[in-house]
């Protein structure tokens, strides 16, 4: 079905320049609409039913708005105008009296142009003509600097700056952007438990959506008390989400909650008259496939796939939310990884940059991202990541204004040595860790900010704005240069926590030094000291997140170690499974114990059994084990380098935005098909001559073998490992 | 009555402090609600039924706000929630389920806090218990930067940035701001002409509100034609302003338009079974006393006095706007006159903060206010201004920030010498005037830029922002300077238009010189000088719009000439009611005929018949005929300097923060009496020696005579013109 889906797009996108009539979307000012459904979403959070919206700064649409395309049509036309505001229409600059839903745009050259003003929602049109359609090609503003003088001639000076419109998939009139809601599905719960004023359920494995009273009657009080462990729908004075009703009803009728919630278990109490014939819920979701698969001979990494695939599919929504409990809010350093894990699942582009919107918001900025220092790195990390697997260079172009003003905030934060260093009101986040030191220049974070300059750099140069390339590079190379001769402590074989007053502490931490190798800042010699000293080092202190074991097994994937990352993998996450985790959890610590593990924030149950960074599976194994990856934005060029781990056989797909490639390896044979387009390089070692019908295998200078992908096409090699 | 209500307010306040219930107010960030009410108010005008909003950049509130406030209370009180928004509400930090909407505060020392989410309206807060209630010494802020760790322990070192709350007079919960209207009141035409299908109404003045349409009944179509003219009103195809009904009733109802239009004529066609018992109108005003007052023996300058008094009253409502046809937006130039007509006539600061406000909006500052470069500096000297008049420090305080980046936006945009020059984007407006050049460094602009630099030296002043006061203060020095040293031309003594490519230009215009002369940046000869051979000389080019008269006619009474004046504006405004004026004009052009003075733009009836500059006689004759003007702010000192300006005498009131002066003079008698706080300073010259049993009369060293005016004291001085 995806094939033939695949090929149904193929088709509309080579029929369409004139053959068909053109597609109509909705269309508004890029970025406004993300920031709009953000407020919404992020401010649907309650706690034991109390209103619980960011602590952030949240920013608004722009209110009034110019669209305007030029047309050059062959005969006149009707066209139907459905707009979200108060609006204008004009032809040429002439307007139309009132808000015409239908105009006639005459054959030829014209201007069509529409001002519309909306507080509450975003301003937003389709049009919909033969050929006078809006789409993603019109011009937008919100500023048009456009007067008249005395006599009625406008200016000749105009200072507008026009962007090109933001739209996603609304695509009948009947759709407009502020009406969208995530699809929803009923559900049973699995077992459910009846007590006289009481009935206890459970919906069989972590879930999200709109708990549903079927058959609702009676006067008197429903408490409702959601749980994502048993203990915590049990826990009705702890449990962290809660609903309240109170009724006087006569006739029976269904009554859905207003809000979602996260849960499995479900504990409803009710008093009076009440009754409840029974009770389901409406699971509420993004319609996202999977593209991306993985299958290997080890059934327990098998069920840690899916069970992270599930994981990163309930936290993915309006946008890449933390957790479906808590936060239900759009984080950058969870968002990050939410992306690597989408990009070898879903490749869903459009959540992607819906996500990196919302969180940026709009100018001034005031605070870091989420107002954490490390986040407002990662934020453009992961537009350094994006680009590589989306190639997405228009997503450069309309935003770099507002990745400049952002880099701008960050660099009037450093301190005399040109370092990050928290100021009031910066929250040096890194990871959650008992006693990890925050003070003074922490390593980690200059580390991410020298990534963070080279991403401006590189986005410079998207958009031919070479001074600033120049200068973003040369600051990259400053704060890389610092960080090696300020933090590398040649005793230690590492690189140091941190420098308070200007001196280095003796601190080892895992941070810095994991992201210094796949960042590829260390030399060889470097990269094998920190994995002996740091990674395999059990002294150095332990990461208890799945958030910065990501980055640690990445890491070590890195340096070839997916043996060890194999049986790492199935004691962290399997130990979790072992629990009944139905779902990854933001913190996982061995050895606590029963309902221990639910705890956190000083709460009984404060902890997310459901956060999107315990989902890194995925990305580990799609990009480590099957071993895929971009080497050029867009899959233009890119990488095969399957690792068994351990495994006897592993077997999946690798999505690209063009096709997915497929790789099958075991001890004798690898088989591969490339994706439909772009240029793929097999890299693997043999201990025998490799055999391959459909190409040729070269050898490489460090005597592994390569073999060319060309797109579309399948291999079959015969090799020894 | 005036007076008893000022008694009773005094009252109040002396018994406020813990002898009655606190009084409760709605409360929002500062400024917010200023911008919201502006989007609304400044996006209702249409154009032959085309929604017509503005131009420029329109900025939103704040969407999530914290509101807090300590409270020691002696015992426990109920306290009453209102709130435009979803909100949570909490006592020392422990929040309450749900949205309560009363709530217990303890006795003793408690922090209540509310954290507000909306985004149609501005989120606000009304909390009424008996001490624990809501008003402007609540601090806000729209980011609280406070995270916990992973302990739920919150961090110490808070960024966040805590404002005054914003407030207006909303005092009751069942009047949220956002439910805020202007006042109507019905009126009925003076004249009705009917025809069939048509009524022509002539409601006796130039008029604003609502139509009303009483006992429409019938099938077919009511167009209603708007004129400010009798001519507009019949011009059914040019007419700016028009509303269109479609009627099918089958019963007789009263119809009230949607929007307020600008009209003393309105001619209705209607066709079908239409029929209309009769028409009209629902009069909308902001309800605000007159203050001040003024009588002479000249009836036509009192006629003037009332004419002006009337058009501003007309274009004062939810802000100064700048005309009730047209533009009926906030523009900054045209409310920079009425804030100085207001301290004349209403003394209504709300209405000035809130026009300041509104206009200045949010950071980033992305253009001139209004799109223009002249209006970013009258914006500044209006600060000058108000704080001169109202001695209102709290204004400065909360907004420095929002006067700095709007200050930094313009150091940015100066040229290589440190001069304003257009570039794309800005409008150098200047005034309305044929072939006058906006080109290369303009010296109008110039002379208001190192006024607004001097009003930055002030705030810095009053912020203690002590470095940044110097930096200003230097700033205008320099700019100052310069502009006699590049102006400033010898042979034509007169300071020439602009400079082109570094080479001044020959062109002598008024604009530059007659602010120079109120401004006080000329010498007592160059004063004399420039009023030769600029203000009295009929070689260069005349002023043909009432704003720019308004300063020439200052310049000219700072300099003495009232007697001139007067004549000036007797022939000017005089001619304008000859004409049947019943407001003041946008532009009056005594060379042009019949109709023709209604037309501009192009258009027909393109000009405003009710444009708030145009009442400046309110401001010329209570600063400079009666001579009241504080000579520090809130008119802690002040001075009287009474001038008949050729009149046989004039009698009047001007308005201070503290009770009125009042002034009369003839050419034997001044009598004046103090205001209830302040000491005034009477000034005249007398050919006899002048006599005051009140007080001590002293001389001057340039020979004249002086009184010290003490609060509340009335004085009657005998002297000899």
């Amino acid at each position: 079905m995806k094939k033939s889906l695949l090929f149904a797009c193929l088709l509309l996108s080579f029929l369409s320049p004139g053959f068909a009539q053109k597609q109509a979307t909705w269309i508004w000012y890029p970025g406004d609409y993300e920031v709009w459904l953000g407020n919404n979403m992020q401010n649907r959070r309650t706690e034991r039913g109390t209103f619980l919206p960011p602590f952030w700064k949240l920013d608004s649409h722009y209110n009034l708005i110019d669209f305007h395309k030029d047309f050059d049509i062959p005969e006149a036309e009707e066209v139907e105008l459905t707009v979200e505001g108060r609006y204008n229409v004009k032809i040429d600059g002439k307007a139309f009296p009132g808000f015409p839903t239908k105009i006639t745009v005459p054959a030829g050259k014209h201007r069509v142009s529409l001002k519309v003003f909306c507080q509450d929602r975003v301003p937003a049109i389709f049009v919909k003509g033969k050929n006078v359609v809006s789409d993603n090609s019109w011009l937008v503003t919100f500023e048009d600097k456009e007067w008249i003088d005395e006599t009625g001639k406008a200016s000749d000076q105009s200072g507008t700056t026009w962007l090109k419109a933001g739209s996603w998939n609304f695509n009948t009139a009947q759709t407009p952007p502020s009406a969208f809601r995530l699809n929803t599905t009923e559900q049973a719960a699995v077992k459910t438990e009846r007590k006289p004023g009481s009935i206890l359920l459970d919906f069989g494995k972590e879930t999200f959506g709109f708990i549903k009273l079927n058959g609702l009657t009676g006067k008197g009080k429903v408490m409702i008390y959601y749980g994502e462990s048993r203990e915590e729908a049990l826990a009705t004075e702890t449990c962290e989400t809660t609903d309240e009703l109170h009724l006087a009803m006569t006739q029976k009728r269904d009554s859905v909650m207003e809000l979602t919630k996260a849960f499995r278990y479900v504990s409803i109490q009710f008093d009076g008259s009440v009754s409840i014939d029974n009770v389901s819920m409406l699971y509420e979701y993004l319609p996202v496939a999977d593209r991306g698969s993985f299958r290997c001979s080890d059934e327990q990494i098998n069920k840690i796939y899916d069970v992270a695939a599930y994981t990163l599919h309930l936290n993915t929504r309006e946008f890449f939310i933390d957790g479906i409990k808590r936060d239900r809010w759009v984080w950058s350093g969870d968002a990050s990884q939410s992306y690597l894990m989408n990009y070898y699942l879903l490749f869903d582009s459009p959540t992607v940059t819906r996500t990196m919107l919302a969180m940026r918001g709009k100018d001034p900025v005031t605070s870091h991202i989420n107002t954490i220092m490390d986040y407002s790195s990662y934020w453009f990390i992961s537009i350094y990541d994006y680009y590589l697997y989306s190639g997405d260079k228009a997503f450069v172009q309309q935003f770099y204004p507002r990745m400049q003003s952002l880099m701008d905030y960050m660099l009037a934060r450093r301190n005399k040595n040109g370092l990050l260093e928290g100021l009031a009101g910066d929250w040096v986040f890194i990871d959650w860790a008992e006693g990890l030191s925050k003070k003074g220049e922490v390593s980690f974070e200059q580390l991410l900010f020298a990534r963070s300059l080279e991403t401006m750099a590189v986005c410079a140069n998207i958009v031919n704005d070479v001074p600033n390339a120049t200068k973003y590079a040369k600051l990259a190379a400053d704060v890389k240069q610092t960080l090696f001769s300020a933090y590398w402590n040649e005793q230690k074989q590492a690189l140091v926590h941190s420098r308070i007053n200007g001196v280095p502490t003796e601190n080892v931490t895992r941070y810095a030094n994991m992201f210094a190798i796949f960042f590829n800042y260390l030399d060889e010699a470097k990269k094998q000291a920190v994995k002996k000293h740091v990674l395999l080092n059990p002294d150095v202190p332990r990461i208890t997140t799945p958030y910065m074991r990501f980055y640690e097994l990445e890491a070590l994937c890195a340096l070839g170690e997916q043996t060890y990352v194999t049986k790492e993998m199935k004691a962290y996450w399997g130990g979790m499974l072992d629990l009944g985790a139905t779902s990854f959890w933001e913190e996982y610590n061995p050895t606590k114990k029963g309902a221990e593990h639910y705890a956190m924030y000083g709460r009984e149950f404060g902890k997310s059994l459901c956060h999107a960074w315990g989902a890194s599976p995925i990305y580990l194994l799609g990009k480590y084990y099957l071993g895929v990856k971009p080497l050029t934005p867009a899959y233009d060029t890119y990488l095969i380098e399957p690792q068994l781990g351990g495994l006897a056989w592993i077997d999946g797909k690798v999505p690209t935005p063009d096709g997915d490639v497929s790789v099958y390896c075991s001890a004798k044979d690898i088989r591969v098909t490339g994706a439909a387009a772009g240029t793929g390089t097999l890299r693997f070692a043999s201990k025998a001559k490799p055999i391959c019908k459909q190409g040729a295998i070269r050898t490489t200078s460090d005597g592994k073998f390569e073999l060319t992908i060309e797109k579309g096409k399948s291999y079959v090699v015969s090799y020894k490992l």
